[in-house]
């Protein structure tokens, strides 16, 4: 597949226009970001750069993309004939991977010539919208299990193969201990985790013939599913075979009342002799239902979160954009009812409080002298290369971690959080207004 | 990217259990089907059948693919050396893509050894699930849109890139008219479509300006955007540029009330001698929003629909299930609390009033004699292979148009609509109740 025509078919036209331009076509500076927030997240966090940042270095137009686009008879000769040297040449400044962001703080500013800037918007927007989606979801079930391990489990109801394999990403990024996506642990060298179907449990027609076959060719411990038919019935299979010497490590529950499944297939278990068994529970999962069993004090060892989390299915978009800040060295407001932008290419600068807490985060112009705080914006790329090498997912699930830690507590709880609102410096709000005074773009 | 490792661990884990039984392993039959339907459907519009049927046909592992499971210790090198012959060799029925089908009723049956009947199913569920999602969510879209042209502006907030992809072409399957995905409109003959963006217009800064720069470099007649700034006046540019002889066939509202807005843009037109000048609407629309605009009498000529469509917003996932309904000839049934399943392979059949509208579904067993009405599930794969060429787009967007007809009223309205209840024969029924009595799979 071309990633480069994977596209809005304005961005082509566009480029189009601008080429017919030819070296007119100044410097511009794009910021990407969340207008708002959904009512049920108190804080982003930032996931989808590694990919974003592949995309920009490896954009080219191949032989067959111009050959298609000359049969579309919507383009010109001249113009086609420019796409074989067409790059991303400019630099991007972005917030690390794993970071905590709020409202209207740029995740990534791209600061290159205008049909570069341009035509990237829509990929970039495709890419980091979606890990950011999830990696947000995946932290707030993180904050709700307490320290119990977390596996994603989402491949199948995902939106396609690429959202399986960034799900399973961002989800590791967030503090997710492992995905059952096979593809994903290849590809991104994330811990991998599996248990069994229920269609193993009917196949085999017995509980106790289809655990110890199963075990018999794992080399893992194993983990059997027990609500096929009877919760009860297969714990007691479960302690009959751990008495008998049988390695399992943990049951899982998949359905029903899973608080109260949980606490019996403990006692069974704890009375049956197989005490070192964990449990497991799964089931159309996500932070609200952890908080809730963790709350509760059932025994569950861990979850497994799956369509919910692959889908931040109780808000699965960010009201995430690409808007142009600055072009040709003059700063760029739009007005359009609801959907305003602050002009000027910006900085964010973090303050904490004498805990440790995120207190307030400044936005100021990216040039503006003399602001106090933390930056979060780095430069990771320079003509089109990146900067340093991208950070293991190791490193980027510390970050998270970290600053997850420092939320303010406000931000970080699960319903009706408040979140940090950044504040804008005198700097841009002065050039704001004497725009609007000018009454131009 | 590997297809084949896009699954969930298990699917390896069982593949290697079943791998060690041998040849004992009987034939099974899998049914893909939603248990329940969100609360504001009435009805799912089949897609994604023509993807399924590409992947159970190329379904293989490569030397890469068994060499990485080496790589990871889970497997044994017995059960490696069975992967290079791995195939799907099995029996595939199906409902066509764009046919409607209501809750438990199957879109898919698959009919093969056990192992690969198993296998494919975390890739059947993915692929099927999606386009069946977006092509729901699209058709109540035309239905609320009254005969108005649509087109996918989706594909910024998709879930990645095969989201954007499959969501073009399941808008496109259930009657949208075009898509702004450039790839998709290459890999599935979509037409295409496209506008500008506000930072074009800022770039240029002047409307005027932007409008005919863009205009003189492009093919097409073309669509302006003109609520960068102030859409009275933007109208007004547009009406003085129509009588200068410029070609200008529609202007594009994306913010503020666009009801209120169409109207003054509308006059404004009109009285400035541009009417034949159209009005597109876009702007996080949905069936709803396109419903509420549609009966205010707006003078609205077409719409973009982009994220809301692209991510189902309202309803992103369908509890859309893969269940073992029989082995070695042998009916199951699962009994998990609230999960539970009918047993057998099954057959559905469509009955008609005299409007010729549906008023009843027939859930049989798929070998049941006699049974009337017209049955939705047709054979497509035979021992891996499709049995007829797929049909092209717009043969299937005239199966959807053609059931959306013929829906019940009660399912075809967009807010608590009643989906017709599909009625299990009385073979099912008692072989669900011999089952249980039985007690067993």
């Amino acid at each position: 597949m071309s990633d480069t025509l994977l596209t809005d078919l304005y961005q082509l036209t566009m480029l189009q226009a601008y080429a017919a331009r030819g070296s007119s076509t100044g410097s511009a500076v794009f910021e990407l970001y969340a207008r708002h927030l959904p009512p049920d997240r108190g804080f982003l966090v930032v996931a989808g750069l590694e990919q974003a940042l592949d995309y920009l270095e490896h954009l080219r137009f191949t032989t067959a993309d111009v050959d298609w686009l000359a049969s579309t008879r919507r383009f010109s000769g001249a113009f086609l004939e420019t796409l074989a040297d067409f790059r991303f040449r400019g630099d991007v400044w972005a917030v690390p991977e794993g970071r905590v962001v709020f409202a209207g703080e740029p995740w990534l500013r791209v600061e290159a010539a205008l049909p570069e800037a341009q035509f990237v918007e829509s990929r970039l927007i495709n890419l980091l919208h979606f890990s950011t989606l999830i990696a947000t979801k995946a932290a707030r079930c993180v904050l709700a299990a307490q320290g119990r391990p977390l596996a994603d489990f989402g491949m199948r109801r995902a939106h396609g193969a690429e959202a399986a394999l960034l799900a399973a990403r961002a989800a590791v990024l967030s503090g997710f201990a492992a995905t059952a996506t096979v593809e994903a642990g290849r590809r991104y060298g994330l811990p991998l985790v599996g248990t069994m179907a229920h269609s193993y449990v009917q196949a085999l027609g017995d509980e106790s013939a289809a655990f110890q076959h199963y075990a018999a060719t794992s080399p893992d411990a194993t983990t059997v599913l027990i609500d096929t038919y009877d919760t009860g019935r297969a714990a007691q299979t479960v302690a009959e075979l751990v008495r008998s010497g049988m390695k399992i490590q943990a049951v899982r529950i998949d359905s029903g009342d899973l608080a109260a499944e949980a606490v019996k297939v403990r006692r069974i278990l704890d009375e049956g002799g197989a005490s070192t068994v964990r449990i497991i529970a799964s089931g159309n999962l996500d932070e609200l239902s952890i908080e809730a069993l963790v709350t509760s004090g059932a025994p569950i060892d861990s979850f497994g979160v799956g369509t919910r989390l692959d889908t931040s299915a109780d808000a699965p978009t960010l009201d995430a954009v690409y808007k142009l800040q600055s072009y040709a060295g003059e700063p760029c407001r739009k007005r359009s009812p609801g959907k305003e932008t602050w002009p000027g290419a910006k900085q964010v600068y973090r303050h904490y409080d004498t805990h440790g807490r995120m207190c307030a985060d400044q936005m100021a112009l990216a040039d503006e002298p003399g602001v106090a705080g933390e930056p979060l914006l780095v430069c990771v790329m320079r003509q089109g290369r990146r900067v340093d090498a991208h950070p293991s997912v190791a490193q980027i699930a510390a970050q998270a971690q970290a600053d997850l830690a420092r939320l303010p507590m406000e931000a970080r709880c699960l319903r009706a959080p408040q979140p940090l609102q950044p504040v804008y410096s005198e700097s841009i709000r002065a050039l704001a207004a004497s725009f609007d005074s000018r009454d131009r773009r």
